[in-house]
């Protein structure tokens, strides 16, 4: 590929000389062709100081790009030290829902001020967008899309492209409505481009019979487009008039967003909304001590069991060197099935009606990990530790205890692993929380009773 | 949203009656509304017998794009039930990087046959296809995409739209060439649009500074795909020549599937290639045992170490019950640590120069998480253990030993979880692999070490 970080790199240096000799016409030349998430990169590495300069080379329409792949904290420095005039021109450059993400990250003051230079119709939109919960699709839609009437010949159809397909973000779907606004079909612009000049647009159009709806999971809908392989999905109202469209490239982001967000989940850390470098230490120490605390004080009860068996433990020390291997291997598996299932479950390929499949399945894929696992163990414990090692503390009946443990555990830490995230899922809950270290937890407590239990029995402490 | 579950729930029954009473009509007119995908899934619902049936009344190119969405072995049973002039029909139909999807997963007598009754043309483009690495950017170019040359006018590319454009997977994007097919720019269908018939296509066209070449990884190409808001990336072969495009839809593909990846590596399990459900007992069990049995036999490590210290042990057995809680809260705090790092990575947010950046900054999160969690488990031993639950075992100075344990373990997690997967990525291993199993097996071990030598120091033993 076109190796964007060596690149990166000599254009930085570049522009440290440039500005150094002041050269702003060269420097304006070397942003022009650059994408604008490129050149965002470059404005960020240069730093405070030389920021507002370079991005007051840029041309108006390269600038408004570039203004949105900016970080927050930049777009706030930028906007501070704009005058009125200039926020204007930057507003009135932007699309309605590149404005509204970048509003949601700004501090009371400079929403206001934004809101104030935005015209009227952008700031009904604006508040109309904002009013959304945070995680539906009306809180990351475009309100300009490219509507279209079914008795409409394909050259109208072009005629109102040439009119007002400037404005908007797409013109790659058209939207068939009718006077009341609601959704009867698509075309893509190509199907224009192939039919025939007086070819009505009612006879070209797809009868559309997928849509979301403003106030539906962002997550569900972006997982929906690409399923479908749609460039933007319609979003409808209450009334099924249409009042949006959620395009491809907003969908990955969503995506990419919450994928990081289960990865953090299903980790153990509250989720962060900024880069991993830029993400300060201490707002990352307040993401990953609550889980922290609450697994170590949690762990208490591990402790309490070991307390409780103390005089057998003291009686038969041997079996405490298993433990760390017993909870490593239920938790292992444990995580191997919740994670299966978590992902399962975010890609749709699960729901709560498959819990008992989901379960069958977990239980055979245990009972043949368990057999394996034991009978290695098994085969360690006599070879290496008591013949090799000569722990004559290893008989076979310890060894029994150890193996039958392994089997057990395991069989019940990928039952646990598979069913938790499926009844979080039911009740509401993320099933992403229900990931490594909260099954870890749950199978530690239990690895030491089913231990305990088969010790007692067969080797009568 | 249109609530896709219950909808075809519904068709699921409905299907059955007019499979049933043979009206093969009204089955027809009610697949012709549905997306291909639905569709795919509806089949694949009806089970083995009734989907061929069913398959051959779709019209011909919504056959196409149905079969593309369905799973391989439905694809493999239909093929084997085709007639040679029935799969003629369907390759003709199929874009070229869905039909090498599709030969990709088919045993060798399939291939051959396809093969055989592929278009020459068709089958030297497969051929060339297949010949790239599976993570490449070539294995899932598509050939077929719409060139303009530069003088061109905006009339011309029309015609050339409208003449060729029928064949092509997309026309929103189209691509400038010269004479050696080396690539000058890009433009959007809309530019054209929005253009005067007689403006030449150089003068519209942005000169274009990103492509990724035949060889790159795909999931890199699928990255830069998304960073720019690009709906393709051309790709480009060792001259520089214009051979392909990367088309969004594809690349969203991309990254589910190498997401699905990381979150099995992370969680110790081999990557599988299809849905949970789908992949049979004995499949799951082979992903599985694995890094479970590679990780209960590196436990002996931690066996080995408790082994050693058995007498210090004996003669302070209440230490025993603090070591789940030592090497759970060691793991967890390297899990976050080593999932944060890895996804930065996968997100080309951090990369191996970065490394010691990361470490000053894990470095000081675990210097204030273990704080914290020392403090909070000395009041809960001095509080709970001691004095609610009277164990006279309990004295300051164990408290102490634990305590200070848990800082130290904190902070050797953290550090061993942000290097241990960018040195993974540095010497060319997946950095996946470093997340939580691995490192918690490390840890453990290294946790017992440290606890024994406060042991030892502080309590005498």
């Amino acid at each position: 590929m076109f190796d964007y970080e060596e690149m990166l790199d000599q254009y930085l240096l570049e522009i440290e000389d440039l500005v150094k000799s002041k050269q702003y016409a060269k420097l304006r030349e070397l942003f022009l062709p650059l994408e604008p998430a490129d050149i965002a990169m470059l404005l960020e590495e240069t730093g405070e100081e030389a920021m507002p300069l370079l991005y007051r080379l840029l041309p108006k329409e390269l600038a408004a790009e570039v203004f949105v792949e900016l970080e927050s904290d930049s777009q706030e420095m930028l906007i501070n030290g704009f005058s009125n005039t200039e926020l204007k021109e930057v507003l009135d450059e932007l699309y309605l829902d590149d404005a509204v993400d970048i509003i949601e990250e700004m501090p009371a003051s400079v929403v206001i001020r934004i809101l104030d230079k935005a015209t009227p119709e952008m700031r009904k939109s604006m508040n109309e967008i904002l009013q959304y919960p945070e995680d539906s699709a009306g809180s990351i839609m475009n309100m300009e899309f490219l509507s279209l009437k079914k008795d409409m010949t394909v050259a109208d159809a072009f005629k109102r492209i040439r009119r007002i397909g400037g404005d908007m973000e797409t013109i790659n779907m058209l939207y068939v409505t009718d006077p009341q606004r609601k959704l009867l079909g698509v075309l893509s612009v190509r199907d224009l481009l192939l039919a025939e000049e007086d070819d009505l647009i009612e006879d070209l159009m797809d009868p559309n019979l997928v849509w979301a709806s403003t106030m539906d999971d962002k997550e569900d809908v972006a997982q929906a487009l690409s399923k479908y392989d749609f460039l933007a999905m319609p979003i409808v109202d209450k009334e099924k008039r249409l009042v949006g469209i959620v395009t491809v490239d907003d969908a990955m982001d969503v995506i990419e967003e919450e994928t990081t967000e289960d990865f953090e989940k299903m980790a153990a850390m509250l989720p962060s909304d900024k880069p991993y470098l830029r993400t300060g230490v201490f707002d990352t120490w307040k993401a990953r001590i609550p889980w922290l605390m609450i697994l170590m004080l949690s762990a208490t009860f591990t402790g309490m069991i070991l307390n409780h068996y103390e005089d057998a433990l003291g009686a038969c020390l041997v079996l405490n060197a298993f433990i760390p291997m017993l909870s490593g291997t239920g938790g292992n598996s444990g995580t191997q099935a919740s994670v299966a299932v978590i992902r399962a479950l975010s890609l749709d390929e699960v729901d709560f009606s498959d819990i008992l499949r989901v379960i069958w399945k977990e239980l055979r894929v245990a009972f043949l990990c368990g057999i394996c696992l034991a009978v290695a163990n098994f085969a360690k414990m006599m070879l290496l530790d008591r013949w090799l090692l000569g722990n004559s503390d290893i008989t076979v009946m310890v060894c029994a205890v150890v193996c039958l443990t392994i089997l057990f555990v395991v069989i019940f830490a990928k039952c646990v692993g598979c069913s938790l995230p499926i009844l979080a899922e039911k009740i509401g809950l993320d099933p992403a929380v229900m990931a490594s270290p909260f099954i870890s937890t749950i199978v530690d407590a239990t690895s030491l009773l089913i231990y305990f239990r088969f010790a007692s029995f067969l080797l009568g402490i």
